[in-house]
């Protein structure tokens, strides 16, 4: 089995639990001013939502130098803390959680074993002592052994159901009103949108092309080794308890050659999992973009950068400006951060 | 390294050679009727094209029984064989011995090593005795250890040149005129359409958008690892020499739930090869279609199955009656093969 080791997606164990307590907190979202000419109502008037459209419309000018094709148009997409929220803990993690405990049942030697014992009696200090390797048994134990079809069934029920502790919503409306408004400017305007992600694709293909628009073909993730099954004339794909792909730092550009084909001329991320792809993408000819969401909110989403274990952000800080990539502030330069209504099931 | 033990897509290699030697032949097309009502003029109104759009048309019909949603509309084709001529040899084997003979003077090397030292003096008998293993030695020599970005250019100079020795033609108009008709009918109907082939994914990419009209997130095909580098301020995804997922057989479905993440409705094959993608596309709830093209019209194009190297269709054509798939034959159900024209630049 090839392990996990390169997944800084998977570093934030250690402060797994930290803010798992739900704090109540009033959302504080400021009503969208309807203006039917403006692509991107939800941001400010400030220099990151002006950089997106002058760029969006040189690149779609005919005649201008910086055109480029429509099947060339690919903008590329972190999930985790781009396009929805991942503190207190990745979302996908608490999914994994809630699966150990409803599958308890069926294992009953997990309540001795940890790290299941701890994830059974939410003991998150043992949990979060149990590192990167409990964390990698929980995946397998959780996403792996069954078909792709039964793994879609119930990743579909948990997420239609499951909510933030802190924000008491769906996760899936746990997404950011002013991200979604990008992804539907880009499509606008000819882009093919993509996800890039260091969660699984198996975990965001049931849910991705309801709450963003985007279909599963479109989603990179980790992947996990597969084999193909036939049974009394049935047909499956089994996911085995096994590594596939890491798509996360180096090996994101390596999972956009491999799913997409294709360099991307946008990127958007918020992590340093994300420079990678961010360098990946901007460092071609022709007219490049690349752009941190930067979690400076924490009154309406949360603020961490440098020293977070979930979504750390240093690198990316420090080499943005002479690379010229654009660093959005949730605080400063979105009106929302979440969609003011549910989002459609 | 992974060996390309399971790949039948190599099993031709005892017979690479027979069928080299260009074979003067008339081509026989018949000129199409113009009909305007009908979506595949280039086939004779019998049983198969009477399936695909019976087949099409309850699927897309709204409030039929059978409707599916535009975004479950996939439909997957095989390329070699299926798409375009697989004779006498795979077109990627046509390329990767252009290539040893092309870069053989960075490779002195090669002079007296086999199976190189056969490709260049034309040594068809020993290159055919080097079996599976001289193959994979020269794919791994002639498509790994580039940049994407160049192996892309490499393709890309060589397909607008390269011609097939008996036909006489641009391999890229060696494409069957027919199956071009059920890649554009379908997209009119809503279907997102897939390669998914035993060949290489980065030979496949930098042509199929042009002449097929299916961009390169849409193919799937074996793949190699690769690793992202980053030198002098440019970044690039390297292909190493090492198989990373072999795109045939039961890998056919492995690759669609890997890549697309839909079970397709309809699947398109020629071969053994893809008996496993038919399988699979066939053996599930809603309305499904699979279609075999049977090579049977030596005079237009090749008439080969059961026993053939290249190809080989021997379970598919057994099993094709009684899993409702269809066979289409080449002879007596295509009015043209190529098509009259040359294909868009």
């Amino acid at each position: 089995m090839r392990r996990f080791a390169a997944a800084g997606w998977l570093c934030a164990a250690g402060m797994l639990f930290v803010a798992l307590l739900p704090t109540p907190h009033a959302e504080g979202q400021p009503k969208p001013i309807p203006n039917p000419g403006d692509p991107l109502p939800h941001w400010n008037d400030t220099a990151p939502k002006k950089a997106i459209i002058a760029f969006v419309e040189k690149v779609t000018k005919e005649g201008s130098p910086d055109f480029v094709p429509v099947p060339e148009r690919v903008a590329v997409f972190d999930n985790d803390g781009t396009l929805w929220c991942e503190q207190p803990i990745y979302v996908q993690f608490a999914f994994a959680f809630d699966r150990v405990k409803a599958t308890a049942d069926k294992h009953p030697e997990w309540k001795e074993k940890q790290p299941f014992k701890a994830v059974l009696e939410g003991d998150h200090k043992t949990l979060a002592e149990s590192g990167e390797k409990g964390l990698v048994e929980i995946l397998l134990a959780t996403h792996t052994g069954m078909t792709i079809d039964e793994f879609e069934e119930t990743v579909t029920k948990w997420i239609r159901t499951a909510q933030h502790p802190r924000f008491k919503r769906l996760y899936t409306e746990c997404v950011y009103e002013p991200m979604l408004e990008v992804l539907r400017y880009l499509r606008a305007k000819g882009f093919k949108t993509f996800i890039v992600s260091g969660g699984t694709t198996d975990f965001m293909r049931p849910w991705v092309e309801r709450v963003y628009g985007i279909p599963p073909e479109q989603v990179v993730g980790t992947t996990f080794k597969t084999k193909y099954v036939v049974k009394d004339g049935k047909s499956s794909v089994v996911i085995e308890p096994a590594v596939d792909m890491i798509d996360d730092k180096a090996g994101k550009p390596v999972g956009i050659a491999k799913f997409i084909g294709r360099r991307p001329i946008m990127a958007f991320g918020n992590s340093d999992g994300d420079f990678e792809m961010l360098e990946y993408t901007t460092t071609s000819k022709g007219a490049r973009f690349g752009l941190y969401v930067h979690h400076t909110d924490a009154e309406r989403e949360y603020a961490y950068d440098r020293k977070s274990h979930v979504g750390k952000l240093d690198k990316g800080l420090d080499e943005a400006a002479k690379r010229g990539w654009i660093v959005a502030s949730m605080k400063a330069d979105w009106k929302s951060v979440f969609p003011a209504k549910k989002s459609p099931k």
